[in-house]
C-alpha cells in the first residue's frame, strides 16, 4: 500500500518545488492534510494571487505588483547607476545593506550552457534597450555571483557595454568579514591579495 | 523596499510550513512566480483536492480517500494484530519493509506535555473502541518512536491494554544494522546488551 491517489498527487506536486525532496514533500503533504480548511484557502489563495498579480517591471525586470516597480518609480534614487543582478532575491539582499541608492536590473538567471541557459534567456536585451532609452546612465555595476557562470555573464555584458562609454564595474571579491585566512580557499585568497589597498 | 504585498503574503504563508524557514520560503515563492499558469493550477488543485478528499479511516485513523482504508478493508491481512504508530508516515515506512501483514492504528502524535499535546489529542479512545468492537485482536505492537515521548505514550497505552488480556509488545531497540559500536550512544548500547539473544 502506498498513499491514496490524491495524497500521492500532492506529494508529487510538492516534490517538484526546488529544494524539496521526497521526504520533505511527504512531511509538507501531511502537514497540509492536518490544516483547517481556512488555512488551506489562505495558502492556495496566496499562491494564486501572488502569481496573478505579479509581473515584471518593464524597466528593471524585477517582480512587481505595479509597473514601473517601487524602486524604478522612486524619484529619490540615483538614476545614473544600474546594478545588474542575477535574481530578484539579490535585489532584496542588496537593499538590506542600505548602502546602494541606484537602480537595478534583474537578469533572471546566468549564462549556463551546461544547464541549457543561453544568453537569450537572460534579460540582457532589456538592459540594452534601457541604456538606449535613458542617456543619463553613467555606471553599470555587475553584481552577478562570484561563480564561473556569474563571471562569464558579467564578462559578456561588460564587453557589450564598454564601447558605449558607460563605466562598467564589478563588485569586489575577497575574504568575507569575520573569516580566517587559514580557511580561505586559494582563489579567494589570491583575488584578495591582488585587490589589496592602502591602509 | 521589501517585496510587493502579494509576494510578501506568499512568503509568509510558505514560511508557516514545517521545515521552511524565511530563506526557503523566498526561494519557493520566486520559483512559484516563475511557473506557468497551468503549473500553478496543478499545484493548488493538488493541495485543495488532497485536503478535500482525504479523511481519517474510521478503523485505523490513517489518512484515506475511502473509508475504511485500503489496509483495513484488505481481507488478506492478519486482523488479529494492530501496530500502533505515531503518524501516517510511519505506516508507509513499515509497509515498505513488506515484513508486517497486520493492521495499523495511527495516533496522530505522541504525548508531549511540553508541546501542549495531551493524551486527549491522540487517537487512543479510538484504539480502545476498536478493541471493544473486534474481539479477534490478539496483539498490540507499540511502534511509537524511541524517544522519551514515544516511550511514555507506549507505556500509557500498554498499562491500559494489558488488563484486557491482549498481548502488548514493543518494537525492539538496539544497534542499527551497519553501525559501529564505537559510535553508538550509551542508552542504545545498554539496551542492545540487555536485549542480547542466543546466536
Amino acid at each position: 500500500m502506498r498513499y491514496s491517489p490524491s495524497v500521492t498527487q500532492l506529494i508529487a506536486e510538492l516534490a517538484k518545488l526546488p529544494g524539496i525532496g521526497s521526504k520533505s514533500a511527504q512531511r509538507l503533504a501531511f502537514h497540509i492534510l492536518s490544516l483547517e480548511k481556512s488555512q488551506v484557502k489562505d495558502l492556495t489563495e496566496a499562491i494564486v494571487s501572488a502569481h496573478h498579480n505579479t509581473r515584471l517591471c518593464q524597466e528593471c525586470q524585477n517582480y512587481t505588483d505595479e509597473d514601473p516597480c517601487a524602486i524604478c518609480s522612486d524619484t529619490r534614487r540615483d538614476r545614473s547607476t544600474i546594478c545588474v543582478v542575477e535574481s530578484p532575491k539579490d535585489v532584496s539582499t542588496i537593499e538590506r545593506t542600505r548602502e546602494y541608492k541606484g537602480l537595478y536590473h534583474v537578469l533572471h538567471g546566468v549564462y549556463s550552457p551546461l544547464q541549457n541557459v543561453g544568453l537569450d534567456a537572460l534579460k540582457i536585451k532589456e538592459l540594452f534597450s534601457r541604456l538606449q532609452r535613458h542617456d543619463d546612465i553613467r555606471e553599470i555595476i555587475l553584481a552577478t555571483n562570484q561563480t564561473a557562470e556569474g563571471e562569464a555573464t558579467a564578462m559578456y555584458i561588460s564587453r557589450l557595454v564598454k564601447p558605449s562609454g558607460i563605466k562598467v564595474t564589478r563588485i569586489a571579491s575577497g575574504l568575507p568579514m569575520g573569516s580566517d585566512i587559514e580557511f580561505a580557499d586559494d582563489i579567494t585568497l589570491s583575488k584578495a591579495l591582488k585587490a589589496r589597498h592602502d591602509f
